[in-house]
């Protein structure tokens, strides 16, 4: 290792023994506290708009000059709107119920003992993600919520932007008399950090949570040693249209999963519809999505009820467009659907659009992704549509959270166990 | 890779492909089916006691010829009690609730969504363990319980023995009609397949479980690629005597905690003792702890109470002993013992012998472990105890389950939005 690895090293050791000693300050403390900390973190990213968007301007010209594409450099870019969404964000989060020390389940035991299971904080998350930069802002809003202390590590083209609002969130904090390292963020575009992160920071982080593209959560899965991921994978969102589907709904519940925003992870990507009715159902569904402005391609029964679509390859199955293309199958009933998305999907959400309740249920039976939707848009998969108030992604992994990772998703458990002097014979 | 190397890969690899499609047939399967299954397996293992004890004494005879230590060849033994015991454990895991299907919230959205969040299977797990093979009943019939399938790789030196318990646990699914790969078994002691576990035969399994001693479990924690892991490390255990302590409960419990079994996780290894009292617990409670054959070894504040006392070194605090010796502490009040659990604990479970019930309560808010007992024996830190029928271990990782992993804790839940035709604005 050189100097400015040793260096690194030394520094994000330092982060890790901060972040536990913030964790154990938050385990302690009263849901007040950090009620008070996120009205004044929102509070301060509205004092300090001008300074964000400073620091935003930075970023979005180097990332212009560096050639980025324009649909990248949106995800970059920060206005006055979008600052003001942060800390109304913040606000959201602020106003939820506090999930700490709730009482999960409590049960007394033939001998007396009184079980109870209290909900606790995870300890410390390391949350890594790329792009948007009012992700700093949610995630440390959310995890200080759960009681946890976080250690942020955001993409390199939004460093100062980062920077900035991590600002206003540690002025946020200190108005409440938290210290700051319950909220830290690396402050280098050294790769070398996420690196360190990955090995846990000598057993530090509890949890690590990736946030980003593919590859990203990718490299987290394989390269993290020791350390839980809670990981966010791809979104290949199915919306299956059964024979009973009322027309109405069916067009707009597709055009809506696939149109309404084509980037986000609960976005449409394949239509499948019911062999029994689609003749009926697909050509004024197509119809309405071609208006809307997006491409279709279909499997060989789709193309024979739909002229000029072009033909869907084995990849398009498998393929998260996040762009206005709609991949097209027709499929036999609620288990063709069924098995379409065992082989294509990624757990992710996935809908059917049905008039008949029995084959609605079975649906949301055979269907094993973390979000089923019966008769709505797959667009609804988000945190904040749940009620969470925010989150930091989709869960589609199996263990601890699945769907929506908000504030109580960030939180683990233990049980206190309550006797008058038993012994266990 | 030689033959043998490509063989057991791709038998693992054909055991993950059936235990996947096992997975599917048990999420849509009923909980009457899971119990017929059960209660078969109990009987099966009745009726197959002497195939079992036969494959048993060869399993021992070979350990004793190996010169296995006569602690270790007994937690191989069977015998016709063990076998009796391992039959009911069985029974007990089809008598609870079953977990599967509960709806665990549900709620409705201002927009009409009706969001509810249901309990489902994880999918397949599979569990790496060592030495007592009545492990290989526990784990089929807790994964069963929970709709999961799963892929056991026990200790090489019982092969024999989990083979004939797996013939029976088979026989039982048969006769309920269930695929035997519902609870597959790795018929080789090839270590090479535990290394083919780890990377999750190519997204197979959805959790490693590892039971056994500290070498196994961070090996599964350090080499797990792209798997979770649910760890069940040592247990660490404290009991604190508080100066407000019956001095009667207190020998009870101090006893019963280090003395009952010394060689489970739940056993005490430390015991700690208000400073504000010390003069009044400490001796009578130590004397007790030597007429019931335990050693003790003390800091300056404990042998200046005790004389004849071995002095405890810094390696003290941090040994699981597992045998009859105590390590023994002065501390001032509950934050001294919170702070000297945060140093040497596991987190897995501690104790408070209080009558102060403020003392008490600080106790439990302070000690971040697991399972915190108020004037109890921390050998109740057991599935069975708790009420769970049995328990794969004690889970000390903050994720996903915390504490005794029973029938419950091997599930995971997904969403089932319920619309009547919603889009997202």
């Amino acid at each position: 290792m050189d100097d400015a690895g040793a260096s690194l090293a030394a520094q994000m050791s330092a982060m890790g023994r901060g972040a536990r000693e913030a964790a154990a300050v938050l385990r302690l403390g009263d849901a007040a506290t950090r009620t008070r900390a996120l009205t004044a973190m929102a509070a301060a990213i509205r004092a300090d708009a001008a300074d964000i968007l400073a620091a935003n301007a930075r970023d979005v010209a180097a990332a212009k000059a560096s050639g980025m594409a324009s649909a990248m450099v949106d995800r970059l870019l920060l206005d006055e709107a979008r600052v003001e969404a942060m800390a109304k964000g913040v606000e959201t989060v602020a106003a939820i119920r506090d999930p700490l020390g709730a009482e999960l389940d409590r049960w007394d035991r033939p001998n007396g003992l009184d079980i109870a299971r209290i909900r606790t904080p995870i300890g410390v998350i390391g949350i890594i993600y790329e792009s948007r930069p009012n992700v700093t802002a949610d995630a440390a809003a959310l995890c200080l919520r759960a009681g946890n202390a976080v250690i942020l590590r955001g993409g390199s083209e939004c460093l100062a932007s980062n920077l900035a609002i991590h600002a206003a969130v540690a002025k946020g904090l200190s108005a409440a008399g938290l210290p700051e390292t319950c909220v830290q963020i690396v402050r280098t575009a050294d790769r070398a950090a996420v690196g360190l992160m990955l090995t846990g920071l000598e057993g530090a982080i509890d949890l690590l949570i990736p946030r980003g593209g593919k590859g990203l959560v990718a490299r987290v899965r394989e390269e993290a040693r020791g350390v839980a991921v809670l990981g966010h994978l791809e979104g290949l969102v199915h919306v299956f249209l059964h024979a009973s589907a009322d027309l109405e709904k069916a067009t707009a519940i597709a055009v809506n999963a696939k149109l309404r925003r084509v980037s986000v992870c609960g976005a449409a990507e394949t239509l499948l519809v019911d062999s029994a009715d689609a003749q009926r159902l697909l050509p004024p569904v197509a119809q309405a999505l071609r208006d809307a402005g997006c491409e279709l391609r279909g499997d060989a029964r789709a193309r024979a009820l739909v002229p000029g679509m072009a033909d869907a390859t084995e990849e398009d199955w498998r393929t998260e467009y996040l762009a206005p293309i709609l991949s097209v199958a027709v499929v036999d009933g609620v288990d063709g659907a069924a098995a379409h998305i065992a082989k294509y999907g990624s757990a992710h959400t996935d809908a059917i659009v049905a008039e008949d309740g029995a084959a609605a249920e079975r649906f949301a039976a055979l269907v094993d992704s973390a979000i089923v939707l019966i008769n709505a848009s797959t667009q609804f998969a988000d945190g904040g549509e749940f009620g969470f108030g925010a989150e930091i992604g989709i869960a589609t992994d199996r263990l601890h959270a699945r769907g929506p990772v908000g504030a109580e998703q960030l939180t683990t458990y233990k049980y206190v166990v309550r006797g008058t002097g038993q012994t266990r014979p």
